[in-house]
């Protein structure tokens, strides 16, 4: 198998494809983006390092800043963090109210917003300065000094947040959130602004392929079990109640973010990143869909 | 990696901790069941077969047909199947009934009674003796002619069957069953009731280690994307309310039954079957699902 | 007021208006009736009897059926029947089945369908021949010997009550059900299937307005206390969720069928009945609706 | 029928049975409130005037105010009102979230939460010193100038307010509040936190007794019709998920609050007010519950 003729071919082949998908409306800052940009990056544990496209453009990684903040919490608060945040799918995105009331304010898992409302609130808890310590850990993991948030998209993004003030004060009202829920959510919108690459993302989470092991230097950044457990979690829960469809079709762990991103990791092999701004009706990049999709099915790589 | 010593370990670590299950008791046939019962039997692509305890004692499998019954309905209307019933978690147990109704009869997915009600109807409409031809595909597929179902049981689980009907007849009522729900249900009955022993089960699943191949004589029972997408059906769905827990702490597709049942597959390796009757609050066999955690735990044989 | 003229006037303001409503088609029986049928009938204590239009026809009354079946099982348990029914709202329809599950079987009211079903349980239960003494009842208190059943129209409602047999079995699933669920739902649809023309209704329903006595011979049907709540309860529950809104514009305590009735009473003063068969949105007649908030208006004769 | 004596007796009678309620404990000021407090007190068209018990101490009126800001929105805007509130029952508590999502932010009903809210933002575009104006309304309309809002109970209130700064956002992000959200629950505080006796509130509801029009001067508060209207929504919203009990048992309409006051009127007839500070499990008084079951029995007042 020659990933990069691989990739090279399916990007050709999708790139050709209809955009079916709609560019995200509601942060004013997001829609500024120019809709055609689509770029791809795979980086294997042996060593290859290829994209083709905007793989070195740097946009909004939205959701997919969850999953490093769940690394983080995991890493400082252990198996403790699962008393605050479930592990299981939500259903439809009309639970995550429904189910937050039933459930006395404990999110299903920690990718909906309010689970990673929780986790930020944890790290708050955790950190003493939470947004230099969180950019740190980022940075370091990757070994990449250029990543950086975004003050205008914190901005925009906080600008418009009556969704995000809702969640985090019902689940104050239940007792689950310790901080001020206003500083709970700038850290959460600063997470959420991380700017990266197709190629930043690709590296960075190589390390999931890799049983938690940095690629760079071989340390441990998560155990092999927690590892393990972050994939499992974004097999079943990374992107909302599409969850059971990627799994299906493209048969990988992996998380997307309304900013058109999407990283995918096949453990103890590669991680692959697809960057394609407008979305499908369930809120992921519908070109980044349709390309995983297709490399899965013709590399046979899922991991089923 | 020796699995015959490490499920001899396990096996040995488990059953002796105690079991805080509880017994089926909503089926009067199931509650009859020696509750001491634990048997395991693993059988990999390279030729193992090796099971200890009760592992050759047949017991009713119950759900676990479900994955029975969508792998012919699958074989014989491929993709339309997904017309009728949907790929997605259901998130909690009391949302079949809401998400039935939201979504005009379309169950979220094949492992809910629900969906599997939907097969069975698409089964019916689609076999000319669907009894007989459904225990002769499961032979066949198995090359073992001892499985059957079982009359007792079947009796036992439709007299007290009142929440299926109910679904069955509610489905319906959305247009969404084509057959009588009596018949319906009663073919329904008849596939739960089907007995297996754990050896029975890892040696007839392990055909979806094998990308659908059959392990006898390598003829397609399912093509590989098929086998794929049962394989990730069963990692996101195969627990109901636990599916996200067990790919957490287990890491392998599978699929449980309330008789006490579980099989799992490790793909490209091997298909491992449980069997202990006590349930844990989800439902699921409580030894079960601890042997399988430890089982994984130790041997670093997720599949994430 | 001079009732025989407010009548008359507003049934003329309202056939010239556009029947913007429509034919309940799930029932073919129902389909088949004529859909510019249009009457109304109004009985006062003080002895006037008054009719317009098509108030002599009789047509199938269904849920305002489930008045007198709570009426005959109130009579019979008193106030026992509230711990198998409740006596609030519903909300939305799609709750009758959440709440079914939320509240283990316990209906809302008993003029949501899982009501009714409940209280003809009841009457199973405390009937020698139920439905003989059922009908015995109502012709006993409405001095009026024509009343009937319909077979026809029992019979074509039972041909397509999915939806009945799913809620009475789930219901049955909690153990909410004493009998057999196809001996409830036979009953049920013969109550559903009784015929009465407008005037039938009005006269039926005044002993409502009479603090429970009968009209007639000045027996008690109901206790004073028993028959204001009965009144209170179709002024809260009596129109699915259009009950706040019937309150609010009509102000009365009523109840609806599918068939296109309503009837409304006056407490100490008087009952009218309305049908015109074409439904508003919410399942209520469209005509008859508006008949009734324009008379309330202009006779200022809300309760409230 | 003897008001005063009817009032002295049923206080006496419910006074000496045990009060099973319990203080509201989540506003810190009102579990400061003397849980003893029992008063009452009547005001009729034909002048009468009584209180027994605590029937002037001032208390903390509630949810009661939220009927004075539904009364003067409605004075303001007519029935334009209606487009961003309903009028029907809400089912249960926790309804109020799902309906808000499933009604895309139209609250059910203006004495939900969600919809007091939703009254404050309309109040809040319309009047140019809403905090002033609003008390001076109520003043005007009782002619008490010694009415006034409590800035103590104001701050208790919004220090622990999460879940309605949730409510408030919620509605917001579905573009249904106009007004920043942090002025609309400063003002919907200031509301919920007036102070008035029983003999207070008796005095200022009698004129929705009188169709509308001011029991000192004769003048037009709301007109007969919306009087009537308003009549009608406490009958069927006014006491949460108990309103059906509610006009079951008593049968007026009324509006209860968490500070232990209940308000009931009697159209043509009188309003009268109970206070007692301990809350059924339903939030509503429990004396104050028993004292007008009672009340009406015996005095064979209900509207029904």
């Amino acid at each position: 198998m020659n990933f990069t003729e691989l990739v090279r071919d399916v990007y050709q082949k999708i790139e050709n494809i209809e955009d079916r998908g709609e560019m995200a409306s509601y942060i004013p800052e997001l829609a500024k983006v120019d809709p055609t940009n689509f770029g791809v990056h795979i980086s294997t544990l042996d060593q290859i390092h290829f994209g083709v496209g905007d793989c070195y453009d740097k946009f909004s990684i939205q959701s997919i800043a969850k999953v490093l903040a769940l690394i983080l919490a995991y890493r400082i608060v252990g198996d403790q963090i699962w008393n605050r945040v479930g592990v299981e799918p939500s259903g439809t995105p009309f639970n995550s109210l429904v189910q937050l009331e039933v459930e006395k304010g404990i999110p299903r898992n920690p990718f909906l917003n309010a689970g990673a409302i929780v986790v930020c609130d944890i790290l708050l808890s955790n950190l003493k300065h939470p947004k230099e310590d969180f950019i740190a850990f980022v940075r370091n993991i990757s070994q990449n000094e250029t990543l950086d948030y975004s003050g205008t998209i914190a901005q925009s993004e906080k600008e418009v947040g009556y969704r995000n003030v809702a969640l985090c004060n019902f689940i104050k009202s239940f007792g689950q959130i310790d901080n001020e829920p206003s500083d709970v959510l700038d850290f959460y919108y600063d997470l959420c602004s991380l700017k990266m690459s197709c190629k930043d993302l690709s590296e960075l989470f190589l390390f999931l392929a890799n049983n938690g092991l940095g690629v760079h230097n071989n340390e441990s950044i998560l155990t092999e079990s927690q590892s393990k457990r972050i994939n499992a979690l974004m097999q079943t829960c990374g992107f909302y109640d599409e969850s059971g469809e990627f799994a299906f079709k493209v048969g990988l762990p992996g998380k997307s973010g309304v900013g058109g991103g999407i990283i995918a990791v096949h453990p103890d092999q590669y991680a692959i990143a697809v960057w394609s701004p407008k979305l499908n009706k369930k809120g992921n990049s519908y070109r980044g869909m349709k390309f995983l999709e297709e490399f899965t099915t013709r590399s046979e790589l899922s991991i089923f």
